[in-house]
């Protein structure tokens, strides 16, 4: 696309390099800010950078954080001794807005996967089994992904955990609210099965 | 949704600020930023403020310019005195991504609608039959939309172009190529058949 000006070429390739716009949307953007204030392009602009120069990574939980710990680490309201173990920053996100669980977390930054040469080395879990022993935490639940990976990745530290008096537990797997039966994968509603709950 | 970052929270509500992008849509970007070098953050930030700060309206034509004038106005290839009618500058990108049309253009800023109070004195209207009279313009093409608004414009236009000698056309309404006969509207129909082009 041919378009008339340098200044709009630049900032539309540069939007474009975003995951998911591509060249139109760019377009309708660049567009969008040239109708708005001078003010709305500035504090984007500004919120972008200061995110990108001032973020760092909560020393105790590796979530993203403003300061040396996150906000949820650093709340007297948040039971310090149940750690939720989560693969990343977005899972973090997920929980939270559950609004089911109060205690803290522990971001492992990815799974074991020996096919994409992740390694445990390359994981907190030092980190994680350090704080298991120094802040004497009382129960662990792993919420990590459904899949191959996600599994090894709990096996092994569980594993680790052995040699702590910490509970352990696991999210429950079953078949998704609102879902149908009929359409559930039969591996799902198999183990689902296996895992009945008993119903008081 | 609770970022746990007031750094996050912010970057994500200005860009979610932007058309068509949620905050689902924002937090992912923002993660992208966050994963990517500083420098990719840093330039896209410098091409929006510079963007907004430094672009310019063709004197000419009011297309978007990077200088006085604009990169079609000022090229010595393109015919000066065959003007191309267009309701802004999306419609000059549109025509000229045709690589059909070899003269410049006029941007009018919008169409004369009175239901959304825009009358004739909003649009760069005056300038057009200044530049006709000045630059001797030769021929004129009107590619508005094809609505009561776009049709509303050009006939007002028109009649005010009856005292220079300047050859007036709009582009061919028809068929869409690539379209079928029994899905197109019956008026596009019925005007394609008023309008037929003899077959030679």
């Amino acid at each position: 696309m041919n378009f008339t000006s340098k200044l709009i070429e630049t900032a539309v390739q540069e939007i474009a390099k975003l995951p998911g716009i591509g060249t139109k949307t760019a377009f309708r953007l660049v567009l969008h800010l040239l109708k708005s204030d001078l003010a709305t392009t500035q504090s984007l602009s500004d919120a972008l950078v200061k995110l990108r120069t001032e973020i760092a990574y909560c020393k105790k939980c590796f979530n993203i954080a403003d300061e040396e710990l996150c906000s949820i680490c650093a709340s007297p309201r948040r039971e310090q001794k149940l750690l939720c173990v989560v693969e990343n920053i977005q899972d973090v996100l997920a929980v939270e807005n559950t609004g089911q669980f109060f205690g803290v977390y522990h971001v492992l930054g990815g799974v074991i996967s020996p096919m994409e040469g992740v390694s445990p080395a390359d994981l907190h879990i030092d980190a994680l089994l350090q704080r298991v022993k120094e802040d004497a935490i009382e129960e662990i639940i792993f919420a990590l992904n459904p899949t191959m990976e996600g599994d090894t990745t709990t096996f092994y530290i569980t594993k680790k955990l052995k040699e702590f008096s910490v509970k352990v537990s696991t999210i429950a797997r079953g078949i998704p609210i609102g879902s149908e039966l009929e359409y559930t994968d039969e591996i799902t509603l198999g183990r689902s099965i296996l895992a009945r709950t008993s119903y008081d």
